[in-house]
């Protein structure tokens, strides 16, 4: 075989055209540089990542932790029936009609999201996001070969959904789908159910499909009542339910969603791709079924507690000079405009060189979550998963940064005012 | 808004390409009559699943029941640091040097396969497999776009691997890879070392990528020794390890696999498809670290007992008149050849018209392994993860079955062998 062998170890076949153009998670070049900074003894405050400091429902650890099984089965490729019937009563009781066989147990809300997309669309087709938008969803996107055709919320008008004319503008044969994310992540924002009745008809006069990631659902402040878009009449064929146990019970690592569609020929070939990946995790699913027994209670104390972490960012950062940042009404994230040339630039800037009372903070840059990064310049993203003595410390952080950051735009009138 | 709603709830947007021609679970049609047979009282005989019945580690079980976590959160990406340098340790025992580094923690296997088969595979690009293949292949290779070339492995071979001729008539300019699945499923096939260095050679030679999925390394019989892909000299750029916790510990549920390469270009592409979907399963991780700890007589007795098992069945298929299998090297499957004019017929009769002292067997009809199913239509997939006594009653039950069947062809003469 040795005649064979010419080709030298530094040969290789080509990485594809796909790999290649998958972004890389926006904020992972920033990680060397808070290592760094945590390595010079700078305590970093992660305002940079939604993985909640919450505890896990001790329903669903108990659960796995009196785990009685001695073989680790597959699961139906739909999930556990049990856990489906589960999920059916869930809804209900969010007004949600869904029976159990609309509803397809996945790894994650990443994998319905990804098998919505490839069960959807067609390599080339249109996709139209109301931007910021969750940065992942163009890599899902771009596995499925769709292109992502951004419509922008304007941080002036708190992130509300544009108008019909302002999508209707964006659509093109090509277009096949509107995703939304309710809460949002990254802007916080909940939609009305007037603005879902706007998205419901452009969705009906466009014949598109609608996908809600609602992953966030439990979390809604000040009064407001979460409007899911299968709540919406006559969208039967056109709407599909994007959710996860990851933030609801502060189980991310969990890796259990939903791909949830009235559509039954829909459902159907999502299944097929549930099939070709056998399962989804048993261990995972036995804690989630679990946790649908987690008390009304864990939710309201949660839910109060992540009020007053957004009021003591989001107030903190707007009584910053120059700050603005409108206060969402859901999720645990909110999107601020700085006084600044560079949100990439400050981000990297605060973890290199700066500290204040031995903190700095690390954000993401909102170049991340737009289709044009320089929409995103002046712009980040920043999540209140914790505690709040640190939040107040990451505002007093901020308040400073802006001043000594040496590319600030208010730098001298508030470093006037300060003085 | 009224106005825009025209459309009624009967229109829908299509379905993509994509996911109508995404093949359905080969055995899926099968399901409703073993159904019907159940509650006709018939036990069915499950040989068409790879669903071990072994005990999964107790070593697994006890870091699950032990639990000591208060918020089950994201791990890395690429899987925990601990996990994967555990890892490493276990592949150096077994000849294969990879550092943690090299090592991606997926979603099973299956997500290994998706995000190799995305990272390396342009849409059109086509990847030779030699079959009798593994069904779901087909659906991973759908999803990136990617066109499956079978090589054909012939039963009175013993489904040894085809000459280099016959890889290299199928290669055009569009053949980008090569995957094997090593010992298989479905035939249990072992590749020998000389086998392995013949896929070497043309992988050289035209620059291929290599996927070796070897899910099956611990079960190799009659003292044969498993060489892995990564075993092989000079293919560091070329070569893809394929690996699953899932029939390693009979642990199928816990949904941990692996992606595994040196090449550093490509892990890094592989990664941000996994970034892409946050973090593997924490539990499912936990039980997997936890299970390198198995001892090795765990595995020496799982040995012991599939050969016994495996020699039940396959001495007991080559018993019966005009019946042929190949006894398999490693893995839990074999493939048949049955006197019959139709297996996918022949299957569904075994659950709809036959009984043997109130037994019935199910099987995979080898039709859903072949690129053709024409190829596939005299032979079936039978797995051996059952106790030994309804192995030896799923044999009587076939030896029975093909004089009764009315499509069979050795009907007349076995059965005047049998009076």
């Amino acid at each position: 075989m040795a005649n064979f062998a010419r080709t030298t170890d530094n040969h290789m076949p080509a990485i594809s055209a796909k790999g290649r153009s998958m972004p890389p998670s926006p904020i992972r070049k920033l990680v060397p540089y808070a290592e760094a900074a945590k390595k010079r003894g700078t305590q970093v405050i992660h305002l940079n990542i939604g993985q909640p400091d919450i505890a896990t429902p001790e329903v669903a650890l108990d659960a796995i932790r009196h785990l009685d099984r001695t073989v680790i089965e597959y699961s139906h490729s739909a999930g556990y029936e049990s856990y489906r019937k589960g999920l059916s009563a869930y809804y209900a009781q969010h007004g949600i009609a869904v029976t159990h066989e609309q509803i397809l147990i996945t790894n994650g809300g990443s994998e319905a999201l990804l098998f919505g997309m490839m069960s959807c669309f067609e390599p080339g087709d249109e996709v139209i996001i109301p931007e910021p938008y969750y940065a992942n969803y163009n890599s899902f996107a771009m596995s499925a070969g769709v292109k992502v055709v951004p419509v922008r919320c304007r941080i002036a008008d708190g992130f509300a959904l544009p108008s019909i004319s302002a999508f209707e503008a964006l659509i093109t044969p090509k277009t096949k789908g509107i995703l939304i994310c309710n809460p949002g992540n990254p802007t916080g924002y909940l939609y009305s159910r007037f603005e879902l009745e706007t998205l419901r008809s452009i969705v009906l006069k466009h014949d598109l499909f609608l996908f809600a990631d609602e992953v966030y659902r439990e979390f809604c402040y000040d009064g407001a009542k979460h409007v899911s878009a299968l709540e919406l009449d006559g969208l039967d064929q056109h709407a599909i339910l994007i959710d996860s146990v990851s933030k609801r019970y502060s189980m991310c690592g969990a890796r259990v969603g939903a791909f949830i569609t009235r559509n039954a020929e829909l459902y159907a070939t999502a299944l097929k791709f549930a099939q070709a990946r056998l399962s989804p995790p048993t261990f995972g699913q036995i804690a989630s079924e679990a946790a649908l027994r987690t008390p009304q209670s864990y939710f309201d104390a949660v839910v109060a507690e992540y009020v007053q972490r957004r009021d003591i960012l989001v107030d903190g950062l707007n009584s910053i000079p120059g700050v603005s940042c409108p206060k969402p009404k859901g999720a645990f994230y909110c999107v601020a405009e700085l006084p600044i040339d560079d949100s990439d630039a400050f981000c990297q800037w605060l973890l290199e060189s700066f500290s204040h009372d031995g903190h700095t903070v690390m954000m993401a840059p909102a170049t991340g979550f737009y289709a044009d990064p320089a929409t995103g310049r002046k712009q980040v993203r920043l999540a209140y998963v914790l505690e709040q003595p640190l939040l107040k410390l990451a505002v007093e952080c901020l308040r400073r940064a802006v001043l000594e950051y040496p590319g600030s735009t208010v730098k001298e009138q508030a470093g006037e005012a300060v003085r």
